[in-house]
C-alpha cells in the first residue's frame, strides 16, 4: 500500500524539536525559516532548556504541545534522537524528518538500531532521514532545507520533482535549478532512508498531480525488488531520470561513508534502470538536460533527426553528434525534397543537414520546419540558428513560436553566441522552445527522450 | 620554407576590391569596417562602376592605386575573381583574401582552375580563401570578418589562436569566445584553402609570439604529409586542439559541399592526431574547455587526481567522472594522510574524495590543497566547493589566489549554483583559477591536458 506522505509537504502544524536561538545553528535556521512563512503561527519550538525561543513559547517535549502535530523536524544531536522520535510516535505525529546526522553513515550501530526499532513499531508515523535536509514544496513554499537565502536560489514553481540521497548536493542542485527554465514541484533529501526510501518517494510522485517528471540522485537502492516494481509502474506514467552516484568500484566504496548505502554493482543498476524505463543520466549535466527535454517535448515516434541550419559547419558538427549519440539522420521524403528544391535558391543544399545557407531568413526556416513536420521520415527536428547573420532577426522567434504551438514532433533550437544570441534564446525558452548551445549536449538529451519514448511504446 | 603571413595580420595598406555602397552587401560591410579602424586612411576601395565609395576615391583596378598594397580583400562575384586576383599579383600585393564563394564548394571547376593557376604562378602573392571570412588580429584590431557588431561579441585580446575552415561557424565561435575568460590572439577563416592551408597556419602560429595555444575547426586536411610534419613540430612547442568536422561516413560527405574538402576516413585522422600530439576535441564544447585548461594550467606529471570537497555527493559524482574519462584517483601518501588526520575533525574522511564536510572553511581547504601540492602521489588537484554552506565565504577565493600563485600542479575549481556561486567563480576566474560547473566537462578537459602532457614527456 502506498505510504501517504502528504503531511511532509502540506502540514498544518509543525514542531521543530531542537529549535534554538544559537547563531548559525541548524536548529535556529530551520525554525527561523518557518517563522518567515505561512505556518509561523502553527510552528512550535521544542527545547527543554528554554522557556521561549525567538519569542515563541517553547515546549519541553512534543507531547506537551496542545495541538495535533502533522510534521516534526528533529534537529537535536544523534544521541537524543531515539527519545524525541519515540515521543513523536506517542503524540501520533504523522510525519517526522530527522535532519540530525551521526547514524549508519559514520558506522554508528546502537542509535541506528534504536531508531529502526521505533520506526518498525509505529507505522502511523512516517520518517524521512536521518542525515538529510528534508523537503521543499513550491506549491505552498514549504521548505525545511534551511539554506541561506543570500547564497542559494530557489527554483521556480514547476512540474519537475527531485529526490536526492545526498543533502548538500541536493541543495546545490536546487540552487542551480533556479537558473534553469523548468521549475520544481517537490524536493526531498532523504538521506539514510531508514523508513521512507527512494521507492516510496517514486510511488508518491507517481500519483502527484503537480509532478510531470521525476529526477533523482541515488547512491544505492534500499530494496531492489520493491524499487523495480514501483519504478516500472511509475515509468509507464511519467519519466524518471536517475543520476547514480558511485558507478565505479572505487567510488561506490565512498558512498558507504556518505549515506551508509550498500550499493550494488554498477552493471546491476544499469540493467535495473533499463528494465524499468528509467532514463539514466551519466552525469550531473544530463540530469538537467534530460529533465529539460522530457518536461517540454512530445515523445518522438523514432530516432530520426532532421537538422536545419544556416551554417554549414554548424550543421556538420551537429550531425556528427547526432550519429555519435546513437540517433539517426532522417532521409527527407522524395516528394518533399522536390518541393523544397522548387522553393529554395540553388545555394540551399536539400539534404541532412538541410543547409539554408547564410542568407536564410525566417521564411526559409519556416518552410523547412513545416515540411519536416509533415515528413513521415522525420521524428525530431533540430533547428540550428547562427544569429550573427544579417537575414536573421527576432522574426524567427515569432515564427518558431507559432510553429511550436501545434507541433507534434520534438523541436529544439541550437545556437552559440554571446549577448545578442542569448537574448533570442531566452525569448525562445519563454515560448516553451528549448534551446541548447552545444550539439553534443542536445544530442544526448534527445537520446534520453528517444530511449524513454521507446520504453513507453514497448510497454504500453 | 615557412610562408610569411604577416601581411594578412599587420598590413600597412589595404585594398577592398568590390567595395560598395549597397546596403547589407558584403562589399559595404567589409569596407565600412576598415573606415572605422586605424587603417581608414590607408584603405582603398576598388570598384570600376563608381568614382567614389562612401566618400573615398574609388579605383578601377588595384593596379591604379598609387601605393604599394600589402593586403587586398576580394569581395566580387566569383566570375570576376580570376581577373582581379591576376591584377593583385601584377601589383605585387603581398596578401590576398578571397572572401567570395562559388568555387570547388559548389562543384565549380573552370574558375577554380583559373584561380589555382594564378596562385601557382605567383608565389609572391599569398592567398587565403576563397569562400572564407578572412582574418582577425586582436593586437591591432585588424578584422576582415564583417559581422554586425550589434549581433556579435569580439573576443578579448589573449593568447589563443583559432583557425577555421568554416566561415560562419568560425564567426559564431568567435562570438561565443567573447563570453569566455580566455582571449584570442588571431583568427583565420581559411575556407577552400587553395593556397594557405591549415598546415601553413599552424606553422605561422607555431612561431607567433602572441600565440600560446592553437585551436582549429578542420573538415579535411589538404596535404597529409605536410600537415603531419608541421603539426608534430608545432605540438612540441605549443598545444594544438582540433575539432574535426565530418567524423562519420554520412557527415563527411556533407563536408564536400561545404568547403569542398576531400576528407579522409575518420580512423586515419584520429591516428594522425594521436601521432602528432594534437588534442582532438570530440565536440564544440571541448574545443573551448581544452583551450581554457591548456592555456592556463601547468602540464601535470601524470593523471592522478586528488578531489577535495565540502559535499560528499558532489565528491562521488566527480570521482565517477574522473574514472570514466580515463584518469585515476590519487592515493594520498601515508605520511600526509596521518598529518591530515591529526589536523582535521573526525567527521572529515581522509580519502579520495577528501571530504572536508559541510562545515569546512577556507583554512581546512587551504591545508588540504597545500598537502596535495606536496604529495608526490598527486598530479592534479580538483577542488569542489559548494558555496551554499555557511562556513564558506569570499575568504576561500583569497586563499585560492595565494595558493595558485606558486602552484606547480594544475588546480581547478568545480561548483554548481546560481548567482552567489557565479559571483565567486567569476572572482576565481579573474585570479586565473579556472572553474567548471560539471564534473564530466572538467574531467574531459583534464584528460586533454594529461594527453598533451604525455605527448610532450614522450617526445621531448
Amino acid at each position: 500500500m502506498m505510504k501517504n506522505l502528504d503531511s511532509f509537504f502540506f502540514p498544518k502544524t509543525v514542531a521543530v524539536i531542537g529549535a534554538s536561538e544559537q547563531k548559525e545553528s541548524v536548529g535556529r535556521a530551520v525554525f527561523e525559516n518557518f517563522l518567515l512563512g505561512g505556518l509561523k503561527n502553527k510552528t512550535f519550538p521544542v527545547n527543554p532548556n528554554h522557556t521561549r525561543v525567538l519569542g515563541k513559547k517553547s515546549y519541553k517535549s512534543v507531547k506537551e504541545i496542545p495541538r495535533q502535530i502533522d510534521l516534526a523536524l528533529i534537529v537535536v544531536p544523534a544521541k537524543f534522537v531515539p527519545q524525541v522520535l519515540l515521543e513523536c510516535t506517542q503524540k501520533k505525529v504523522k510525519a517526522v524528518i530527522i535532519i540530525s546526522a551521526g547514524f549508519s553513515e559514520i558506522g554508528e550501530k546502537t542509535l541506528t538500531q534504536e531508531v529502526a526499532q521505533i520506526i518498525g513499531q509505529n507505522p502511523g508515523t512516517r520518517v524521512v532521514g536521518p542525515n538529510c535536509f528534508g523537503v521543499l514544496c513550491t506549491k505552498n513554499n514549504m521548505n525545511t532545507t534551511f539554506s541561506a537565502a543570500a547564497k542559494t536560489g530557489m527554483p521556480k514553481k514547476g512540474t519537475v520533482a527531485f529526490l536526492s540521497q545526498s543533502g548538500a548536493l541536493g541543495v546545490a542542485i536546487l540552487d542551480w535549478m533556479s537558473t534553469q527554465e523548468f521549475g520544481l514541484s517537490k524536493f526531498v533529501s532523504y538521506g539514510n532512508a531508514m523508513d521512507i526510501d527512494e521507492a516510496d518517494l517514486l510511488e508518491y510522485f507517481s500519483s502527484d498531480p503537480d509532478t510531470k517528471i521525476i529526477t533523482a540522485y541515488i547512491e544505492g537502492v534500499k530494496e531492489g525488488k520493491k524499487f523495480m516494481q514501483i519504478a516500472k509502474k511509475t515509468s509507464l506514467k511519467k519519466p524518471i531520470v536517475v543520476l547514480k552516484g558511485g558507478v565505479h568500484e572505487e567510488t561506490h566504496k565512498a558512498t558507504a561513508s556518505h549515506t551508509g548505502s550498500l550499493a550494488g554493482r554498477n552493471e546491476v543498476y544499469e540493467s535495473v534502470f533499463a528494465q524499468t524505463g528509467i532514463v539514466q543520466a551519466q552525469n550531473l549535466q544530463e540530469l538537467f538536460t534530460f529533465a529539460k527535454i522530457l518536461e517540454n517535448e512530445p515523445l518522438p515516434k523514432g530516432n530520426r533527426v532532421q537538422i536545419i541550419t544556416n551554417g554549414g559547419g554548424f550543421g556538420i558538427v551537429s550531425a556528427d553528434q547526432v550519429l555519435s549519440k546513437g540517433l539517426a539522420l532522417a532521409k527527407i521524403d522524395s516528394k518533399i525534397k522536390k518541393e523544397l528544391r522548387a522553393a529554395f535558391p540553388q545555394t540551399v543544399t536539400i539534404s541532412n543537414p538541410l543547409d539554408l545557407v547564410g542568407d536564410a531568413d525566417e521564411k526559409r526556416y519556416s518552410l523547412a520546419i513545416k515540411k519536416a513536420l509533415q515528413d513521415k521520415n522525420v521524428d525530431i527536428i533540430m533547428v540550428l540558428i547562427l544569429f550573427n547573420t544579417p537575414a536573421i532577426d527576432t522574426n524567427i522567434v515569432q515564427e518558431l513560436k507559432k510553429i511550436k504551438k501545434t507541433a507534434k514532433k520534438p523541436i529544439l533550437v541550437l545556437s552559440i553566441g554571446s549577448s545578442y544570441t542569448a537574448k533570442r534564446k531566452k525569448e525562445l525558452e519563454k515560448a516553451n522552445i528549448i534551446t541548447f548551445s552545444y550539439p553534443n549536449v542536445a544530442a544526448r538529451a534527445l537520446k534520453g527522450l528517444v530511449d524513454y519514448a521507446e520504453f513507453r511504446k514497448k510497454h504500453n
